[in-house]
């Protein structure tokens, strides 16, 4: 069931949800829940290795792990009222235990600022314990309204990783905004994912939030899709639950917060960006399997063996160099067949052994993106299997960058901004005044979405693109998922 | 806070509550839900830790992990008649999607048994494919009207590790049944934890199943606990979702299972068999930090930084050495109230440093439990820290399993029984013919509970305590959490 390149570039969704459904990364639409599906094993596979990197990236910087409980209860998520509004529509709630009604209804968490802001207020009594640094790795759930994707926008997100830290000042808070963009930015280089960084615009932000900063990539098909974003939450939560620290001069006052969160949309992104007719291409960051052998049969049964025998060898050497590799010696499929299997899973190298590779003592290696073949001796295996690997990633970011960049305008004209949207996608930046009637009217004439503008303005003499006073900054509009 | 070695063995609740508060592994109590915990950051290390074990040796046997939703539809449920009246006083509903009445009332998943059988029907259709292993690890749900406890009795059992399996005949399913009791008893072996193994009588089997295993451990109060159970399900769930499987003959059959779980519970143990009146002692296979290293002041300025920078190159000696070793240079406490603290997170191994230890290039090492130093050569650090934290792991089993050997009894007397559970706690076996009745009537007389009886029956000539026709094998009775 594959889709040619040329149909998929407009049919990316139809593209995406058969190969993490072949490739049997992700079941979805078959559960009977709408907007919930299943990590296959493989998938599994790949989401911790994407965890392990979010993971190694917060835990160098002295983020602390922890685990709170699914549910809070109806009071708490109250208290905060500008936040309990953004979420209202979309808040499952539990109201029975067995047959009995509960005396107070409990939330599944859709985000956990107030949770984690009532433990606070029970364990840090003073500013020598701050700045504090947690986060945790959880479902959230989300009763979505709108068309559900796989991945994507889902009711149950799985991976939700989310941070929230406190402070003393807001000066230290905004240093820990600029704190948490570094290491977001860290996390996207390292899984070759392009981003741009734009503030929300005011009508856009977290519920609860005095700044919101997003960062937005493009699908293949033009869209673009939100993959992280940092909160300035001010005091809004601990004064919202009257929480007060002990400062240095020994006064009282509420501590400041922030808050960010990635989702299984990286893990998303990371697939989508590299792909082809014959399905994912796997960045080698992220590949449960980094190489496969395949061996080509001979023509006698002594020299099946000797053949067989050297794949087990060169894969017992990739193992105990800590590359994973598996050789697939199904004997009743033909090479054809596996190549075929382990393309659509997406594995980034292929080596390929018969009997004049075990003669001559060498190995050919193919790349799963251009299947290009390269001959070595044997003793430079570890060697040219690391390098191509790396390269291979290399390749793959540089390839998603230029895609990126390529899909990145400024137009000052309404009509040349509609224009492009419709034919190529991506992200649209206009002159705009400042004001937010003139933005919430570009998003009603492109009828697309504003990302937000660049945290350092990007000046240009061009005046506003709607009302034609003189502009501060550009405005970034997209069409978006 | 302590709370003296000879009063917590008669309030073995109180230490262990206020072991993990007070080493900030779990806050319990003050989450605005009842049965409901936090895992703070020190603790969420000893859970990883605990959780890479049961990775290991689940991963090394083949079985996959994965990940479904948390939530499953009350109709699928209700497909299994026995699994759903086993659970219906217990399950949390969820009913509402913001404001909207749901058309179908969500389950919070008390185990998944019916969502996993749902899946595997359509993933799996031949014999070939089988035996089929899959795992994951999550947060299960129980409306539990008893007492609570932490990390024991919980409404959020947050490290749910739930494996289920698909066989093609009634005895592959045996056959695993087997391994899985042999995994557990790896897992229970590696984390020193002692245990006795049981077939649970047939009014106290899971609900769907057609055998249940189960292992029990001894708390320090002789309360027994029930720390992982193994059910062979038969085909009773896929003879509820109608799913079949082709067979080697063509013919279709549905296939047998097993499903074999262990919680939060294993984390309990492993801290509650090991401690005294300074607090938890962790075995250090699950111990976040193996080795804390103290400076002891020394008389001048220059001495201290000769002191500090000492420490310094002994933590990282260890920490190459792939041991996490701490430094605690605070400078504003005394070297006792660092022992203090560091006991009460349960360190195994303590360094002290002073001004002697750097003129003679020796370390001074202490364990945890014996207070014993012992004063070696430099050069000697990781041999001896690596021995002595192998000493005390293996240490730390022996003494667990005295204790439980010393706890388990036989007995012929009602009445004999009945004073051992009520002054030593304990498992006692008495004999037993075999009738449910009697079994019944053994939990009455005792006012304790049936654990079961060993998998190859234990023969005596002792007639049954109840009827006193002639026994047939022992039955295990305890007071139990």
């Amino acid at each position: 069931m594959q889709i040619p390149r040329e149909k998929w570039k407009n049919n990316f969704s139809e593209w995406f949800d058969n190969v993490i459904f072949q490739a049997e990364i992700y079941d979805y639409g078959r559960y009977p829940i709408k907007g919930m599906g299943v990590w296959m094993p493989y998938g599994f596979k790949i989401r911790q290795n994407v965890i392990n990197i979010i993971r190694k990236f917060l835990d160098e910087t002295g983020h602390e792990e922890v685990l709170f409980p699914l549910l809070i209860p109806e009071y708490l998520l109250r208290k905060e009222s500008e936040h309990i509004k953004g979420f209202e529509g979309e808040v499952y709630w539990v109201t029975k235990g067995g047959e009995e009604d509960l005396d107070i209804r409990l939330a599944l968490r859709p985000t956990s600022e107030v949770a984690i802001t009532y433990m606070e207020s029970l364990w840090i009594k003073s500013y020598k314990e701050l700045p504090k640094k947690y986060y945790q790795i959880v479902s959230i759930f989300r009763y979505e309204t709108k068309a559900t994707r796989p991945m994507i926008r889902l009711r149950e997100v799985t991976t939700f990783k989310e941070a929230h830290t406190l402070h003393v000042s807001y000066e230290d808070a905004e240093r820990q905004v600029k704190e948490a963009i570094e290491i977001y930015k860290k996390i996207f280089d390292t899984l070759g994912i392009p981003y741009i960084l734009s503030e929300r615009p005011e009508w856009d932000r977290f519920a609860g939030a005095e700044h919101t900063y997003a960062f937005d990539t493009l699908m293949p098909d033009g869209r673009a899709l939100q993959i992280g974003t940092v909160h300035h939450l001010g005091q809004h939560f601990t004064k919202a639950l009257d929480y007060k620290i002990q400062k240095a001069d020994g006064s009282l006052d509420y501590p400041y917060q922030t808050s960010y969160g990635i989702s299984d949309r990286v893990i998303a992104v990371s697939i989508a960006v590299n792909g082809d007719d014959h399905g994912p291409l796997l960045n080698p960051i992220i590949a449960p399997i980094k190489v496969v052998i395949i061996p080509i049969p001979a023509k006698t049964e002594e020299d099946n063996k000797r053949v067989d025998n050297y794949c087990k060898e060169i894969q017992e050497k990739l193992s105990s160099a800590g590359i994973s590799a598996v050789v697939d010696s199904d004997k009743e499929k033909t090479p054809g067949e596996k190549f075929y299997y382990w393309e659509m899973k997406g594995v980034p190298l292929r080596i390929e052994i018969g009997l004049r590779e075990v003669n001559n003592e060498t190995i050919t290696i193919k790349r799963r993106d251009t299947l290009e073949a390269k001959i070595v001796k044997k003793d430079e295996l570890i060697k040219t299997v690391t390098e191509l690997l790396s390269s291979l990633s290399e390749d793959l970011k540089k390839k998603a960058w230029d895609f990126f960049n390529s899909r990145i305008f400024y137009t000052n004209d309404v009509n040349e901004a509609k224009k492009i949207l419709e034919n190529r996608g991506g992200i649209i930046e206009v002159p705009w005044c400042g004001d937010n009637s003139c933005g919430l009217k570009i998003e009603e004439e492109l009828n697309a979405r504003v990302l937000g503008y660049p945290i350092d303005a990007k000046k240009t003499s061009d005046p506003c693109v709607i009302c034609k006073k003189p502009s501060t900054n550009v405005l970034r509009v997209a069409k978006t998922y």
